[in-house]
């Protein structure tokens, strides 16, 4: 048994077998082959086992998900059995006398690069298709065992060096017991998708990858941060123990769930959840969410190959907004770009991705995406409580801007005949030191903010929250966080607007006294989050919390805040 | 003729032939070659003309720079010359049948890859020979036709996609009259580079690379931003008019040389230089600088194979401060990482380097290094007014751990019999939103705040100063900004302390009236923007300034506050 520590990212206990996620490496070399029929005879075995492997995960995908997932697979299955792909293979391992995989790639290359260069969205899709077909043959010819996370199908904990917003896209709750990585901090993507799925999940181990192997037993313990590599029976015991305890205590929590979140004192406040996806609401309602406070559109826009239709996201819209049955929904427009890519987008690289061109900058240049989504939005105000805000704004002219176009966008639906509430708020993420010190400007134009400390941390200390080296930068208790906080939260209060939190420090029980304390109105945090929270703020007085907030204020490091915090035994 | 606008980035015009720089694209494949004997033969040829090439190199070098600065090349000829080199690259070819160009890298690479693996710091330098020498002779197999920067021998207008900072370190002044470049901003390191070394330069022109050929004639209007290909006649004469009446208001400017910086209601500032060598303390003297405001000590330890040694350093500084003749010096203390590289450092590669392991971060972990250039510091501090101050300090616990290494290199060197000035001012760059927040509290421990507005505003804004498509972003009259740096200077004040500002903003003809207005003690800038700004302040009221710094401070945008400071006639 051998035991490493990480950084505790979604709490609860995973005991099960290990699974190794890792992107193989298709370098092809061009050889001359010594017997062409031995190679045309190993192409075809590929082939076979590549079909009745689509096959498989066919039937299961239909038996599980429905026929319209399974389709997909269908049409890899005629893929692989087209004669025009098949066939010019072939006939190059003959003509050129070399080796089957350097023929595949070579023949799918230009299938490829021919559909990209179509016009139709149809046949760029068909690009994506072969690349995937071409990428299970290849396996077979290098001997590459490689299962994609989709089609994981028994119990596992989740072993990779990272996961992708793509690879947590495909992970399927069912049989993703728990995660663990070598990179990435708590407010990393896959740490928040992890919170999301309610997924036990153990990052930044710096080196969990070389220490299993598939089928190993692994304990990943979201709740300390440590990941158990073949423990003892007597261990696994203990953990499950644990595991219980946890239940247990996630049950005394749910009593809470349809009652207000009020401090000792009697201030209320809200506290509402992130969510990714429409599926996501299930978790919201089960824990007691007073609303959504981010809906992050971005998931949306990815794991596809080209952009969604102002239909595909009206639908999700509506299905969020009906579901939360008039409770607020606070929905951010795109914050694409910084590490989130989207490939059909084709952006440059950039040297300093997060002081990029992303989210509201992007969207303000690429109008007719940004229209879009506008559209899809105001079509479904209609169903339920939108409020619409825009990430990154960094200064007026921007917000202004961005205003106009929705104003445009309304106005136009409404000459079309169509209904859009009058009643959306209308506000911005506070996440760039920028807009935090000019908030009393803002505050005239806005309905309300809702403070991103992940990013306004990460500006306001300059310091990359996703590089190990420099995160004892990432302070949320840094004084100087807070009374940015403070700025904004008195700005929003002196015009009669509110401030609200979606990043995780809103959800952070260390930070709960101080937000509080400051003024905080509404909080939104992972829904697995709301009912710890509640349980927390009825417990504390908000007017002592005020005072707690001055003396915090006032002092020269987070360590001293964290100090104070902890002095008054919470 | 055609004209091309860019960024004016460094004042005055130029105009010469075009020298293209580009770095050759060394990728070399292995052939099998027909006649090894021809294949020999074209090696010795390559060798011959590099040796003819380097002999007039080094003859010009010693009739110009000296004979230590030609030492180098002479060490390159015995590298062409020695036997133990080119007698396995003729072997390689005759052996294997292979093209001279891949015979000759391969041998060079095992002797440069076995020099860097020795401990000795000698051998390692002589990797680097080995690797100059190599190219050179490539350059001829491979037909390549490059000239190095420090060869340019003739005037000339340097043409590039960019200039890094060793490109520029080896510009000539006396023939390069000028450059532009496709990329940058005024604020990239070519840009303060040239302004430093009073060179005409326009970057940011996009294409200029594209547009121009070796040899053509060029204008660079470093006042407006244009770029003239192939002028008329008529344009060549009303530019070289245009470049006279620059040269008739310099010298008019020069006229308030060893004038004092008074604003017109008798309010004192001090107006110093930011320098990067000991060299460039003469452009200050002659530009009357009260001061240096900004020693860059990067230099140093750029352009060579290993850090530098802490008597090379203490040389450095003891110049700087003899030439200064006990007018304040303040050295900033290593800034490196970011996108200024050390490559004998061997840092990781980092996703966002802005927001990186860099400066203050990496001298608190690599104490080896920060304790030499301390050790230097503290040795030269009796030759006159040293001042230091650390770069990139986000937190308290930061400049504490920093002051501390001080103290205790201090007391070691005190124990060791050396004298140390005990009036050397300690400070802070303020170049991190969270530490012009928490200014007040930073104001009880530092001796005096130096703005650092460059990387201030990128952070503020959020937006990487070098990334063209969010320039738009990087707003120096940013109400924000301004507010930041009124409450750097309102905490020092309390506590009796000054600040002074070192980045570009300083210089800025349009800044200087609000910063003027906010209380700014020091502004450092480039040597040849003193004189037009101690112009400038002559004529404006400090009271003034104030009433219209604390309109500035209630405003929206950066737009309405730079047509304040235009509605002054300024």
């Amino acid at each position: 048994m051998s035991k490493i520590s990480g950084i505790a990212a979604s709490a609860g206990i995973a005991v099960a077998r290990a699974f190794i996620l890792e992107h193989p490496d298709y370098t092809i070399s061009k050889n001359t082959v010594a017997d062409v029929q031995a190679e045309v005879a190993k192409l075809d075995d590929a082939l076979d086992k590549s079909r009745a492997e689509l096959q498989r995960i066919k039937e299961r995908t239909l038996a599980e998900l429905g026929e319209k997932k399974a389709e997909i697979f269908e049409s890899h299955l005629l893929i692989l059995d087209d004669p025009e792909l098949i066939n010019p293979v072939k006939d190059k391992i003959r003509e050129e006398v070399v080796n089957a995989d350097y023929a595949m790639n070579e023949v799918s290359a230009q299938f490829v690069s021919m559909f990209e260069n179509m016009k139709s969205a149809y046949l760029q899709e068909r690009a994506a298709d072969m690349r995937d077909v071409t990428k299970r043959v290849l396996n077979h010819l290098l001997g590459i065992h490689y299962v994609s996370p989709a089609e994981i199908s028994e119990e596992v904990v989740v072993i990779a060096e990272d996961l992708t917003p793509s690879d947590t896209a495909q992970l399927n709750r069912r049989y993703v017991k728990g995660f663990t990585t070598n990179i990435g901090g708590r407010t990393s993507h896959s740490a928040i998708m992890a919170r999301s799925l309610e997924i036990p999940a153990v990052v930044g181990t710096k080196n969990v990858l070389s220490q299993v192997k598939a089928g190993d037993l692994v304990i990943v313990d979201g709740l300390s941060g440590d990941v158990l590599i073949n423990p003892s029976e007597a261990e696994v015991v203990e953990y499950t123990a644990k595991q219980e305890a946890y239940n247990l205590q996630i049950a005394e929590w749910k009593k809470l769930r349809d009652e207000p979140s009020v401090s000792a004192d009697g201030k209320h406040v809200e506290l509402a959840a992130n969510i990714g996806t429409p599926n996501d609401v299930t978790g919201v309602v089960e824990n007691g969410g007073e609303g959504v406070g981010l809906y992050r559109t971005e998931f949306l826009y990815m794991g596809r190959d080209k952009l969604p239709s102002e239909d595909v996201q009206f639908n999700a819209y509506k299905t969020v907004l009906e579901n939360m049955n008039g409770k607020p929904v606070v929905v951010r427009t795109l914050d694409i770009g910084g590490d989130k890519e989207l490939p059909y987008l084709d952006l440059p690289k950039e040297m300093n991705p997060f002081l990029g061109f992303r989210a509201v900058r992007l969207c303000l240049d690429r109008q007719d995406i940004f229209r879009t989504q506008l559209r899809a939005l105001l079509r479904a105000s209609v169903y339920g409580n939108l409020r619409i805000m825009f990430p990154m704004i960094a200064t007026l002219t921007e917000f202004r801007a961005a205003r106009d176009l929705l104003l445009e966008e309304k106005a136009k639906l409404q000459a079309e005949g169509q209904e859009v509430s009058d009643s959306i708020q209308l506000g911005i993420m506070v996440e760039i030191p920028s807009t935090a010190v000019l908030a009393d400007q803002f505050a005239k134009e806005v309905d309300f903010f809702s403070i991103g400390t992940n990013d306004l941390i990460q500006y306001t200390m300059a310091a990359d929250r996703m590089n190990e080296r420099v995160s004892y930068l990432y302070q949320p208790y840094n004084p100087a966080i807070l009374r940015l906080i403070k700025n904004v939260i008195d700005a929003a209060h002196a015009q009669g607007k509110w401030t609200g939190m979606c990043g995780e420090m809103a959800g952070d029980s260390t930070a709960i006294p101080l937000l509080l304390g400051l003024g905080l109105d509404e909080f939104s945090m992972s829904a697995t989050s709301i009912l710890p929270a509640r349980s927390q703020i009825s417990k504390l007085s908000a007017e002592d919390m005020k005072t707690l907030a001055s003396k915090a204020l006032e002092m020269g490091t987070a360590e001293e805040v964290v100090a104070l915090v902890r002095s008054i035994g919470n």
